[in-house]
């Protein structure tokens, strides 16, 4: 509420401020805000917000705020304001671009930076009956134990503030069905009321309709991208932020970070790397000093330009990536061949202020990450490190998240700017059939130690040459970085129609005890001792090194629970139940599959680990042979086109030829729309070229091939795909 | 050179750039600029830096730029522009003002930020022989490997486009001794030219006549602020960064962060505490929300208002810290009693744009800390965790980094702005006598819940006011913190006229191996025999838990390698020679007494972690000791200040009234003028009550006793000091 009265401070605007019980209905808050008033009198009010389908992009958001008790199609305001079909929005979209949700949201959710078409456009309809009303409206005030009592003329003032445009209707005047169209979708005669429609509508977009209410609505395989927020947000990995492009990671999604930090930590401490910590700022002259590698980064660098209310003399930016931050210290501390090999890695974040749509964990403007940074003398031990450390990425995605992935060498097209040749796993979701860069470990070659002038005397040089610039030999270099883009990828692959599907060596809870059979009829000292021995269970199994947890809570039944853990992808499920008791056994259910069975109690503590290991076995096996069925060679290219819209990568005898790859992806955008099977979701995008894979045993001999876009020399199997 | 061909570009000046050897002396680079020069003509310039002794603050840097071969005195330089005692300019204050080393500082080494005070003045004199010069100039461009030909007039302006002012001078007329004043602390009759006073000067500085190149060679008890960050930059803890007020880790010091990061994380997961990341940036809007917290951050809040090339709709701040930050979503996360307690932590970094001169580890603008943020149902349950967290960071200073602590709560007016309470472990640099707040657990009360509206429904409210405002509780609320300030508290403490003395536990490397005995007349075969040994060592102590390492460089000798590893602080040395091979034993050195002592190799792996252990004990009891005898009981006012002048803490029954703590410290202040024993380089500040210690039994009753300021009644203990 500060930040409003603020607001409404500057502006001049009397309004009243009311705090009153959280509010989950309409009828809820109507009662609460009667309680609050005091008396007073004032109009109650509705919003409701759409999100009509349309083939501009961004869709822009529609939001209708009238009086409590209107009745209208919305059919027909989005006719009058040039929509065809509107939908009601989601929750999270809600969430994602207004920081509301249906308990709080009105038109004074709208502020400057969602408004004023930074991300997305709105449209703002208020019904002519608020217009001229002389009492107050009654809206939401940013949150569902907060109102205020506005005049409408304040309520416009505070709307226009935020660069918003308000399009006055006649409601009332747009009931019924649609002018000339039939009432699409509805099986009623008389089109249904707004919020009869809100409801219908809810309903037709709830795919799964027996998902139980906390579940995932959608279906993974219908609407991915929704199905993806949910099970990110119900499955409790992360929350939306009010600065968009940035999002919270909750425990269940951080501790998996830790556990690949954990991980890799210990590995890369193995091969004689060391951490450290560079500052986020650095100064413009430094971040620009080369020119090749800046211009990527240029347009999405962070500025900060003041300090409290004072300007700095300079800006300083915010690190995208630490190359130039890290390499004139380099330049300073490397002044022998003995400071060879120089090894320093970062766990940080950086980041890059993107103005495309973003998406939790593959495109946040900021985002975790780890960042290597080594210096060789020779380039074949910078080889060597390079491939060392994709096979440490590698063993992430395939050891702990059990993901698989392909490791290659990126095109000159794509490999990193201002590098030398970059490497790169290359990972797939099977449901959009695109592809993913899981994680990539760069040889920059001589380049930035030309430009930051990191040189060593070469112990080799002969004398006469020793001490001059001849005898001077510019180390070569590497970086290499991996993310939090990995759990997007994890969550991806693995998670199904009834949420999270967690791999069991980074899952935060391995192993959840859930009480079962404890009926009205069970006496307490029978219900706590199944309780006693949930919480047993859980105690022997934490200090045998399992993640369990015993869910005792005694305000849901075990279905509930069931479904909340499966939703946040516990791996194995134990119920323990009198029978169980009985027969000194407790029954496991697999989240991945489903199987399950009866161990002994006695054995659990010996079971368990195997039965994670297997189930971690299965979940790549599984994923592994999906990716294999979806990579097909080919080699004619008419059959190209058609084998991206099946969702598959497509690996060709490839020229490496840059101008050929960019007629690949011309050619495979433009031929996407004519194709029949293109999935909606998935933008029609042409194939990049993924990787090149180093094993280019598997696809058999390429010599004498030619390339299937150009008809030049095939040199080497090239993956190609719509990618992430 | 990149940025500044750029500003030459800009403003249209002609210069040639010239890429030579690195070089390390005035005689070397005159060698490589007239090879690289070839054949050109040039006048070869030299820039001396100085900071005058002044009581000016902060004090401005003198660079004088001069011919190659200009004899003039420093002292007369300093007298025509107001200084009455030049002193040259320590490497470090090179490092840390210009970025630069005596190899390639110019004035091109200023910078728009460095020159126009927005950290510290600086007046450039330059010599009037060179403003008359027709053939271009030969300056350092920034790097010990790349030089400028340019005109006077063309520097001159490059030089002002950074907003610093130029003084011309005659430095010829300039020579021979300073009018009017004997030549300060020269013993040769003539006044010693410009490059000979350097040289002697240096040479007073150096305190520490026997130190070697590369030890510390300035005294503790000294000069201590410089003995700071000689150790830290010497001991290889930390470099200087190019934005003002941050620092880059190296490995030595972020493997401490590390240390404690592990042992810290896994004791805050025992209390149930989760980690969490929530984005860097902040909107405006929530940021302010709650006024008496923003109030203490605003002026330290920094700003971005720039992505790429365009302008924000809507600035975003970097957090400070995440109060305001994480408070709203607890507002939506907390919906019942079941839901807390909810608990937690982030590691992270947060910014405080602090204009106050910075001191590494101690005040930075960026830092590296954990945040622990906790909601609970009860008052009584906040307290025990407030006092569960202050505890583990008590175990930090002492059981980690062997540094004694003082427990206690902060008074009024020294708590958290917005909380309820402040706990605090308060540590004590014995060299300056001041204290240092190591770190903070604070009790929020229900202000930020109150502010943030986080409430539950009470489980025992009675059935009528359920469901409404009366019906629910506010959370209450923890914080708790604990930096990097740690790594700065522990090299103050423990730290000698040597180097580092690292505590044990959090040191990167714990036992050095070096071999001796060996010369000219060891044969390659007994070489070998020696140097094997020492690396088999390595390898054992590894194996066994130990992060040892064995120090083979052949470049250097074992009395550079004993002073190299003595000022990196590791605990042990073992020395391994052909006599230590012959009895089959090694010889141990401590770093933090010189106690040296054989161990029978068949017993190291036993014997060497008890001898760490020992060390540890050791290291903290002289601590202890040390900071005890520097807490005195004082409860006549006359003794206060006089006690506090002699570097000590003061006990001292107190009144708790907040008026009188701001009399102390204005008295205290005041008479510190007066006194005789001031340290010179601690400031005169007035005392501040640092905390109410727990363990009040230590000091006796306090019932009955009065205020020595004020005369009323005495509350509690209250440890008063000068402080960090």
């Amino acid at each position: 509420m500060e930040a409003l009265s603020s607001t409404l401070s500057k502006l001049s605007i009397t309004a009243q401020e009311l705090t009153h019980a959280s509010v989950t209905s309409p009828s809820e808050w109507a009662t609460a805000l009667k309680d609050a008033a005091l008396g007073k009198s004032y109009v109650g009010t509705k919003t409701l917000v759409f999100k009509p389908k349309s083939k501009a992009a961004p869709v822009p958001l529609v939001i209708i705020f009238a009086k409590e008790d209107a009745e209208f199609s919305s059919a027909n305001v989005g006719k009058a304001i040039g929509h065809k079909e509107m939908r009601l929005a989601a929750p999270d979209a809600l969430l994602q671009y207004l920081s509301a949700t249906k308990d709080d949201v009105s038109p004074l959710s709208l502020s400057s930076t969602n408004a004023a078409g930074a991300t997305f456009p709105v449209q703002l309809v208020v019904d002519s009956a608020l217009v001229s009303s002389s009492e107050p409206l009654a809206v939401h005030a940013k949150s569902d134990k907060e109102s205020l009592l506005i005049s409408y003329q304040g309520l416009r003032q505070v709307i226009e503030s935020t660069g918003a445009e308000v399009k006055e209707l006649d409601l009332a005047s747009l009931a019924g069905s649609p002018a000339g169209a039939p009432a699409a979708k509805s099986t009623t005669k008389a089109a249904p009321s707004a919020s009869a429609q809100a409801i219908q509508q809810a309903k037709a977009d709830a795919k799964i309709a027996d998902a139980e209410l906390i579940g995932i609505n959608v279906r993974k395989d219908g609407d991915f991208s929704e199905w993806y927020q949910q099970v990110l947000k119900k499955g409790d990995m992360l929350e939306y932020y009010d600065v968009s492009g940035c999002y919270i990671l909750k425990p269940a999604s951080y501790s998996v970070w830790q556990a690949i930090q954990t991980w890799f930590d210990a590995e890369i401490k193995k091969l004689g790397v060391e951490n450290c910590y560079f500052p986020m700022f650095v100064s413009s002259d430094v971040l620009e000093r080369e020119k090749d590698h800046i211009e990527g980064f240029a347009p999405e660098v962070a500025w900060v330009t003041k300090a409290g209310s004072s300007d700095l003399e300079k800006p300083v930016a915010i690190r995208p990536t630490s190359e130039t931050v890290m390499y004139p210290y380099y330049a300073k501390w490397i002044r022998s061949h003995r400071d060879l090999p120089l090894k320093l890695n970062q766990w940080n974040s950086v980041v890059r202020w993107e103005f495309k749509h973003p998406q939790p964990f593959l495109r946040t403007r900021e985002f975790l990450w780890q960042e290597g940074h080594t210096a060789h003398m020779t380039l074949e031990e910078a080889d060597v490190e390079v491939k060392q450390i994709l096979d440490l990425y590698r063993r992430v995605y395939e050891e702990l998240l059990a993901v698989p992935v392909v490791p290659g060498v990126k095109s000159e097209k794509e490999k990193f700017a201002g590098g030398y040749y970059t490497t790169t796993v290359e990972g797939f979701v099977p449901t959009t059939g695109r592809g993913i860069q899981g994680g990539t470990s760069h040889c920059l070659g001589q380049n930035f130690s030309k430009m930051f002038n990191i040189t060593v005397e070469d112990p080799k040089a002969p004398d006469e040459i020793r001490g001059k610039p001849e005898g001077k030999l510019h180390v070569w270099q590497n970086s290499w970085g991996l993310s939090t883009r990995t759990i997007g990828v994890m969550v991806m692959v693995h998670g199904d129609n009834q949420g999270l599907v967690m791999p069991p060596r980074v899952a935060q809870i391995q192993v959840i005890v859930v009480p079962v059979g404890i009926t009205s009829k069970t006496s307490p000292k029978d219900r706590d001792v199944i309780l006693d021995a949930c919480a047993a269970l859980e105690k022997t199994l934490k200090s045998n090194g399992l993640r369990a947890k015993a869910d005792l809570r005694d305000n849901y039944n075990p279905g509930y629970k069931f479904a909340d853990w499966e939703l946040r992808g516990v791996p194995v499920r134990l119920e323990i139940g009198p029978k169980d008791l009985e027969k000194q056994q407790v029954l496991s259910v697999r989240r991945d599959n489903g199987a399950r069975a009866a161990i002994p109690s006695s054995d659990l503590v010996a079971q368990l680990p195997k039965l994670l290991d297997q189930i971690h076995k299965d979940m790549f096996d599984k994923a592994d042979k999906e990716y294999r069925s979806r990579r097909k060679v080919v080699t004619d290219w008419n059959d190209f086109t058609k084998t991206l819209n099946s969702k598959c990568h497509v690996v060709i005898p490839w020229c490496e030829v840059e101008a050929c790859e960019d007629a690949i992806k011309d050619r495979s955008a433009r031929n996407a729309e004519e194709g029949a099977e293109v999935d909606e979701r998935a933008p029609s995008m042409g194939a990049k070229s993924l990787c090149i894979p180093f094993d280019q045993a598997q696809f058999g001999d390429v010599a004498g091939k030619k390339c299937p876009q150009c008809g030049s020399a095939a040199k080497r199997w090239t993956m190609f795909g719509r990618s992430y």
